[in-house]
């Protein structure tokens, strides 16, 4: 069974939403359209609207990530679910218990929504075999494999200053080898059909086979900025800077740091993105993450929009949030 | 003053809910009649009632329990209740706070009731001894005396599979000395009249007092099994293992675990309860845990219809939950 | 800018709520006012009213506090807010993330308003100058600077049982130096012209320059308390004791404890208040904090309804709460 089976229903619809590998592009489209109704109810007085009502909600994080939590509690919130937080990294639910133990357990407290968080790549997709069939699972970053929403909100954020795709050339600059990230927007921006898309970095953080993803692998940051529309910063995890990989923060910043000088390369209106929390100083700096280009911000804004999009499209509560006023 | 007086209000009706011990048939078949009409909240597409809207539920742990905190917040989300989470093991909140000042200082914040969870036995009492005419407690479990919401949705569960509890032959299997779901059990099973309830262990888990309950006491698992309509095996608290209580893991198993073999000495149509989390391979098998005849999830499932009963009666809301549309 | 500045819009209506300093007596009047209308949403069987509904709190806690955090999460929820519970001091979302970026973060997700929590003196007022307009920002507690919802409760429970204001004498007892609800209670009972505002403590607990601030200053616990009409005690942080300030807290008590002997000078119908959590026979003896002047639990309960009516002032919700039906 490939991932693509899993993650849809015999109609071919979205039912769990685990990775942008082998999503149409009609899948695609369909989030960011809905999403786009999701972006005034942000603006309202009463910023929630009933599509989850009476649906509980669980992030189920076994890494913790208070950011990404965060992000998808309000989101469930604002569509009025309940929300269940479960760190089953320092639980004790799961003392002796095993994973399908847990899972297990959660659906018959009718649980309705699990979103995964762990440090294995893959396990979002055991997750979603696993579960009974009126469970819906999303991935909120597996390893190094894939983070898809962070993907949809990225895409949505371009799309809403570039509506063009086809004609865009993205840039993603920084440690690709272990980007969860990086791996989602290659697979949806190919599917869309991006001009082109690049991989920005040194040796040691691009992996070898990466070209066979469909990519244009620079080494050099200013080759690679030439011309580009869309710039995305991955974030440098300190952690890398312990091992062998990377000679120094300092060194780092000087050879790929996104500076004022190395944006001039690029298009005249090419936007910056960052998917947070930025390291200023040391993957961008400054003066582009809170210039006038930089749109990371707005990423943030439009992550909350695009996650309640995606969380009524898979419960299939598709109706437009215009229309459906709490 | 018993424990009976703390549980009822004057009129004889239940205030509190703290142990099954004492209760007349009336209070149980009460609760387990109301727990039927939230069994299909469950399965509405807005698994909510408005019951307890507006009040203030506080789970007060003592003791962390991620499960049992788990069901309690959802019972008490699906009734429309405002939960507060206090962890009061590692809260501040009660640095240099005496256990009164506490329960003083969260009813002055009109909070309307609390579920504890202690590792002593009798916390639950002491605590319902102490708190104002408009508060209410549930016991969530304490020490080695009782844990009585487990026991009634295991009755619940019996129920539904088992209407004629007076011709059942019920057999607790494990580490009863240091369990207060068995203790609860056998106090409610008794006052429903079962035909015979056994607890079946090794001499060093089972109390030697315990007869004086109204048990029978097994110590050959094939003879303790034997004919009965319902088998609930205990959880076996790993921390035991250390202890000269028990040898090994493995020949607890060997002498006590439930297997598809010794089930067969029980009625054809029994039942295999477990209140979980399960340790698999150690007091029961894969292939029984897993098999036609255990209702473990229905446990679970089970288990939040019946705490929405027992928050909803004793806090004086008895409307049928199919009559209490959200 | 001064912090009157920064609270008030431009039509110097409250927009923060950072200090009692430099607020009119028609602000604190108005936030009172208010105050008395939320009292009766504790009373209903439906303790909620929807002023805030659609509104995300996030409860911003540099420095842990489990007490103060639930009396804002209690009072958020009741006027129908979202809350989100952020405690940075442990939280991975800020690692190497400024708390700029933070905070532009969490008003890209469209949160309305932070309460805050901080060990530095100052830190409310920083966060509030970096905001966005649309942001509101409530000071719960920062370093040995100010607590004002502390106060405006104080001063709310005094009011009820002491209307006129201008005729009481109001003795602070205790670790003044450290503390930051007597700041804001001197600054609050001296804008609405209480007759003599007395701090009383020992030497090495009462800042030299104190009296600049509008207090008379006494050694002697009789002789401060000597015809007050509101006895307010501060609580002492045992981490003093250990630090050459104080000796003992047998020593203190016998000192400066609030006893009934003691209590005599003061005035017959004193009221005998303090900000918890007790330390009984400490700073005062439990026959005292349990006595008939004790509103200790009443400021409890006002804390509550005093921080619904903050939060929705600031939000711009001015509707009776009475009239807010939920």
């Amino acid at each position: 069974m490939t991932a693509r089976d899993i993650q849809l229903d015999q109609n071919g619809r979205l039912r769990h939403f685990l990775t942008t590998e082998g999503l149409s592009q009609q899948h695609l489209y369909e989030i960011l359209d809905y999403a786009e109704s999701f972006v005034g109810v942000a603006d309202r007085a009463v910023k929630k609207v009933p599509l989850l009502r009476g649906k509980t909600v669980v992030n189920l994080f076994f890494e913790p990530s208070t950011r990404t939590r965060t992000t998808f509690e309000l989101a469930a919130k604002r569509l009025s679910a309940d929300v269940l937080n479960l760190d089953v990294s320092t639980s004790s639910a799961t003392k002796g218990e095993s994973l399908q133990d847990t899972l297990r357990t959660l659906e018959a407290m009718h649980c309705d929504m699990f979103v995964v968080r762990h440090a294995n790549s893959g396990a979002a997709h055991f997750i979603a075999r696993q579960v009974a069939p009126h469970v819906r699972v999303i991935n909120g970053g597996d390893g190094r494999h894939a983070h898809p929403t962070q993907a949809l909100l990225d895409l949505f954020t371009i799309r809403r200053h570039k509506p063009d795709i086809a004609s865009l050339r993205v840039a993603i600059v920084g440690d690709v080898a272990h980007s969860r990230v990086a791996r989602s927007e290659i697979h949806a921006l190919n599917t869309l059909g991006a001009r082109e898309v690049r991989v920005v970095g040194p040796r040691t953080l691009i992996p070898s086979e990466i070209e066979a993803m469909g990519v244009r692998v620079f080494h050099d940051v200013s080759q690679g900025l030439a011309d580009v529309d869309v710039i995305i910063m991955l974030r440098l995890q300190r952690e890398r800077m312990r091992s062998a990989l990377l000679p120094s923060e300092h060194e780092y910043f000087h050879c790929y740091g996104l500076t004022q000088k190395r944006l001039r390369v690029a298009r005249p209106d090419a936007i910056v993105m960052h998917p947070g929390p930025i390291n200023r100083g040391v993957e961008i700096d400054s003066e582009v993450a809170d210039g006038e280009r930089s749109v990371i911000l707005q990423q943030v804004s439009h992550g909350i929009a695009v996650r309640m999009a995606i969380m009524a499209l898979i419960m299939g509560s598709v109706v437009p949030a215009s229309a459906a006023e709490d």
